[in-house]
């Protein structure tokens, strides 16, 4: 992890740690520069991935200061992490449902940008907030960029494994969002009535390097899902 | 408009009117200051920007390439400046069912942070895109800070007029996202059936300052919205 993103997840620890209420005043960079022994421009950097993550807000001439606290239970759409550290306050679990080694469909090995000779790991989870079900996710892990999965990495949480074991560079992600009724499938295994409303979301998850790794397909239970999203500044 | 954001804008400007493809390397930030005539801290600001709004990415030690360009008709939720500039592809139109000064009740108050002895605009419309149903939209805007509306303005594009006539200062935005069947009475105004699927989006919308100006409740017609959401960077 670079110095300043450091720099701002202490600072936004500090924030949440001592549940500072909305619009407190930060110090200034100068301060904080002092504080934290780092140059100014590293705490600049930090001040700006926490307003790009809706943790802070800047006035010009005026200061930086506290932004609203994210509501708990709500997913955070602005972080494509793994539900693991968005939903920190929330118990996630998971049941797997299918877990293989494939050749991936015409269609798969086009999103993955691979061919349908190349494997790919697909994975079938049921994802639990609290104990209810929250979406069902259909995943799919290039092998040539993730070599190695087990039943007992994708029991848990696959994007730690991603950035700690691998070490892999997540990138960014690109994600379409759909309303839609259940199926009779889906509605069975979300426990929800055939027609119920969803919101499926197709995500595309990038390598910092620019190459695709994961394609996913997350159907939500409408009861147990509720999102938020924040926009670091209106341009 | 800060140099930076101007000079984001041409870039971005460029990339699009010349369809530049994924993956296409744009010149260094040296080259790119040298073109610009402008300093390299403005280009690195500049990239930033077009990094956050998912236009390009940074490879650090290689270069800085073109992303995947959104998809036509999907309605972008990194921005919320409204769906004239988020939709430029499609038309997008308006009919005002209901235009009125207000004094809020005590839950919209609370949630303008203002008192139910203020004044705030509230307006009903219908949204269209390409001529179908998008979705209808229920505002709150604080005449503290909106001190003028009219029919004329509310019948297009408000944010335009919030931007270029009252030159507010438009900050940040929070938005809730619930997954939710139709009543009766919404479906009817989005012309479809009861129990149908939509996606209820609560915005609250901020000036620089950090004071609330807006609040909306949009309720989706899941035939005529699809969305997509880019982030910049996963941390």
């Amino acid at each position: 992890m670079l110095k300043y993103q450091q720099i701002a997840n202490k600072i936004q620890k500090h924030i949440y740690d001592n549940e500072l209420p909305e619009g407190t005043k930060l110090p200034t960079v100068e301060n904080l520069a002092l504080n934290f022994n780092v140059s100014k421009s590293t705490i600049v950097k930090a001040l700006d991935c926490l307003v790009s993550n809706g943790v802070v807000f800047q006035v010009q001439g005026s200061g930086i200061f506290v932004r609203r606290r994210n509501k708990a239970g709500y997913i955070n759409l602005n972080l494509t992490t793994g539900f693991t550290t968005t939903l920190k306050d929330s118990k996630i679990t998971s049941k797997v449902l299918d877990f293989k080694l494939i050749n991936p469909s015409k269609d798969i090995a086009q999103l993955l940008e691979c061919s349908t000779n190349d494997f790919a790991y697909f994975i079938k989870r049921i994802r639990y907030i609290d104990g209810e079900i929250m979406c069902l996710e259909e995943s799919y892990y290039k092998q040539s960029i993730v070599p190695y999965l087990t039943k007992e990495i994708v029991d848990n949480s696959i994007f730690e494994y991603l950035k700690i074991a691998l070490n892999l560079n997540l990138g960014f992600s690109d994600r379409y969002l759909h309303i839609d009724k259940l199926d009779k499938d889906f509605a069975n295994i979300l426990k929800l009535n055939t027609g119920d409303p969803t919101l499926k979301v197709y995500e595309h998850i990038y390598l910092s390097s620019g190459l695709i790794f994961n394609y996913s397909i997350l159907t939500y239970n409408y009861k147990h899902a509720q999102f938020y999203l924040q926009s670091g500044s209106l341009k």
